[in-house]
């Protein structure tokens, strides 16, 4: 039923262009986390981890498209969240990668209670009594296609085609905008977090199931080099790789091109309007990717700037029919 | 009149701790930038760039004491700033170590207007004419002591004495913390950026000179390895490094240190609460080396944290009794 | 006939361990850039870049195995390679993750004369008339296995499943241990390069289409979690990440664990004997993942050091039968 | 007596451009770590590590000219080396920058027997009883002369200027060139190596005192924006910077310059040749900056290629008259 990969499995819907999507995820634990005594690298068998629902087949997408996912709203399923350290795994640790001869840190969860109606997460410190609430803030970690050239990849990792982003900004109310690899786009998503600071510090967020509803869209014979995204008030290019600053390259790089071509501005008059006019938050700098944002209030752009022909705005709209 | 290093050089002034200091500075160029016509690689004669004013001899400051220096006020001196494009600098160019065999991208000049009574700055393409007014939001990129280890360093780099560490956190409001490596500890300031985006990415901000209003303050026996700032509602940990990812690491672990001290949350559980309740900001992605934030707010921090015991109130105090 | 991924393909072959293989490989062009007017981005359509011959199914193969693949020789198949330079492709150009504003460096294309019978490769400038002859040494710049977790991985990519590594030192005489994944580890290979230097700098060596020997064996219950070549005289792990000190860290660590294992050294002292006897050559710093070795010399190891049980000597004595 | 940085000291002696000088070096421990009791973070008080013997004054050296160091001899003054763990510093360990939550590796000393008749140096583990006797290669970890930009760096760190570049290429029979930043150069050298991996894994070599004979010259009107080394059969440049593949584009670029200017050949063709036929060994993979090296051997230049008009062959014959 869930899926460990982008690319490679059947589709397991299909949804036309304009439709609203109900989707139920999992968390990055596959639910088996559910308390102090579950350390994922007993509970999780590799490589079982991180389960997405999907893909789903959009009608009519073709390799050159853009498909654009409005995120209509992402509830919590269920009332706990957990978090934990996992041996060799998070920023402030060596990892497989980042190799050293030193021991892991201990492993260790944490169980936040989620409190949806009062839109709160609660922070229980496991080495004394401190608490804190925190604002709830929900968000997927894990949206993607499939990848081009024959690809199949780990949902652990992302780049070009999306996948583990680990970005807050992908919340209710955003338009996530990826380029089509395959025929019908092949989307999934997972890896729903109560909340999440940026860079995922530990490794892992407040990690729970979503119920999930999106409005699916197709833009068509318009390309997407790299994951974007849309809210009412800002523009964010999302850059993928390592190291970080290279993240913050593409996503710069990405975001001078659209900003070109939205407000007509040459190249480095948009380099230098962006460089004056915009931020620069971490999505994650854990995963086998790094994430690094470029972000930009509309406002800020000269003349109207109407991304994708409106899409967003008419995405909304439908949500709020819908 | 103006320091081009920090350290190796004598005391322009001193200053007693509590005391109120007002302080004029040039822009990056020395203020040889006026127009379009002032290409920084021809009107700025290396190593006669990044001009600060100081060093100030803090009184009684010595190796292990804390200097705490509140912005009380940042004001532009003048109702123009100018930013560029320098050859092989940037974020968006090969450079001097991002080495390539490309030509540079054109150098240029842009020149804005700051109405401050409004609090705007004007952006005006140089390829066309869009023009947008952004937010005045003055700062300075260069603020530092004298390194330790006997080191005199350019104000074109920073590391943990501080130096160029161009975040557009340290604005009026802020209190910046950073450790004593010598008697007096030698501080000093500079390019002032009317406004600047996160990582500059053209390796320039709005660049102006400023009239700037501090009040310098000692914690005497307290170390503080890397530097920090401190505003009404946010802790901020600045890591100073190459790979962005290494800055994220140094601000990241520090900032679980300093959380540890303030709320006694063991070590894990302070990791645990700043990656879902942190941002991570990048300062600047440019500069020799490269800075990235850790930023908390205060109030999610369980019990009452006062910083260095109170020292950003207490200063704010003075500042608006001065 | 080709295949461009490590994974995701039937297997074209089976061979038992123990057993000799002859393959014939194509160049990383497919064979279609022929001369200076064979632009590779006008004439190698993406994703059809880097075949590899296979996959090969080897009988017994099981996840947690060690696959041994010794190279008993590897011979031109042609009298003439090429190199190129390619938009946005190389060490020294910005590319699609270090990203930046500038226009690629000129497409080119270099064609060499390879004797084979006089052991030379023979570099001729193409704006002027120098002219060198290098030593033929030819190599495979890529060979791997399916990877892990359902994954499938483009040939122009490399992990810890091997893939395009890009190091000289998978050259005749050599053993590749690789990590074995899937049932019958499913190997390919291809990317024959008539000598490569040490990076592969300008993003291409010397391609050329090779007739290759293989002995492939079986180290069963024996796991191998990065890429090891053994040969006469030397040990080398190699590193394969982003940035370059963390495949150096990779590779490292590697080595530090398997002096351990075979000599008995404890880890720190392990440590400390690569560090004062190792070497640490570039793999290559072009391609999306980036490979540095740990290399040691056999005959600086404290004790008869026969690495998985005496594989290569035995391999090497099948070669030689054969 | 001896100095802690380059720059910020007077000389301690002057020399004529082709004399020949000698030179007495200490260790980079200042000679106090004698056995495994001496651990260096208390036996070794900061910053009084790493010394260096000079500065020395060159007459007639002018920014913008290139000092010249021949290496004649370089031969060990004690019978015994040293070297460590030292607690967060090292490849193979979470450091000040790389920053983890991870307690430190053990530190630990480990004395070698220097048998300099014998050209040995012998390894003995700490933990067991194994032995190997590794060749003595006598090097210098540290050369340079005074940064520019009025800058003193610590002898810890290396730069443009050269300093704590901590290659095994700075061996006798070698000539380092250096461009000059201040008027009389001001070089120093120590930190004496009586043998060093590339990459210096574990953070220190087999330290040791040594007695140094130099011939010294000067190329006027020359600049050397990186440090370069050249050998009877070598041509060396050296990339120093953060992350380790800016070291590489670094060492690359300028190795693509240099051919170019000896052979004649045009940019990318001098690009093609080095990614064919050169090599690229890592330096240092622990300091401060990195250093990773662009290695050719000089017979795979077309044409004579006399660097810095044979400034390698004159000092070696000044030095075998001396």
């Amino acid at each position: 039923m869930y899926a460990y990969t982008l690319g490679g499995r059947a589709a397991i819907g299909t949804v036309r262009p304009g439709e609203i999507l109900r989707v139920s995820t999992q968390d990055c634990f596959g639910g088996l986390v559910r308390g102090p005594q579950d350390l994922p690298s007993q509970v999780c068998p590799l490589p079982f981890v991180n389960p997405v629902t999907g893909p789903f087949h959009v009608e009519g997408a073709r390799p050159g498209d853009t498909l654009a996912l409005h995120f209509a709203a992402i509830t919590p399923a269920r009332d706990w969240g957990v978090s934990a350290t996992v041996p060799h795994f998070g920023a402030l640790t060596s990892t497989d990668r980042t190799a050293s001869l030193q021991p892991p840190l201990e492993e260790r969860v944490w169980v936040y209670d989620i409190d949806t109606a009062a839109g709160l997460v609660h922070f229980r410190a496991t080495r004394g009594d401190q608490a804190v609430a925190l604002p709830l803030d929900p968000m997927h970690g894990t949206v993607g296609v499939a990848p081009a050239g024959f690809e199949v990849r780990s949902t652990l990792t992302c780049d070009s085609h999306g996948g583990n982003l680990d970005t807050p900004e992908i919340r209710a109310g955003a338009t996530l905008y990826l380029g089509v690899n395959v025929d019908g786009a092949l989307f999934s998503l997972g890896d729903g977090h109560a909340r999440q600071g940026e860079g995922e510090a530990c490794g892992t967020a407040v990690e729970t199931a979503m119920e999930t509803t999106l409005v699916v869209d197709l833009i068509p014979n318009t390309a997407t080099p790299w994951p974007r995204i849309e809210t009412d008030s800002y523009l964010i290019s999302v850059g993928v790789a390592r190291p970080l600053e290279d993240a913050y390259r593409i996503a710069h790089a990405d975001m001078t091109r659209w900003i070109g071509e939205l407000t007509g501005l040459e190249q480095l008059d948009a380099y230098q309007l962006l460089s004056q006019a915009g931020t620069a938050p971490a999505g994650n700098v854990v995963d086998p990717n790094y994430t690094m944002l470029a972000k930009i209030a509309k406002r800020w752009l000269p003349g109207p700037a109407a991304a994708y022909a409106g899409t967003h705005a008419r995405l909304r709209s439908i949500a709020a029919a819908g």
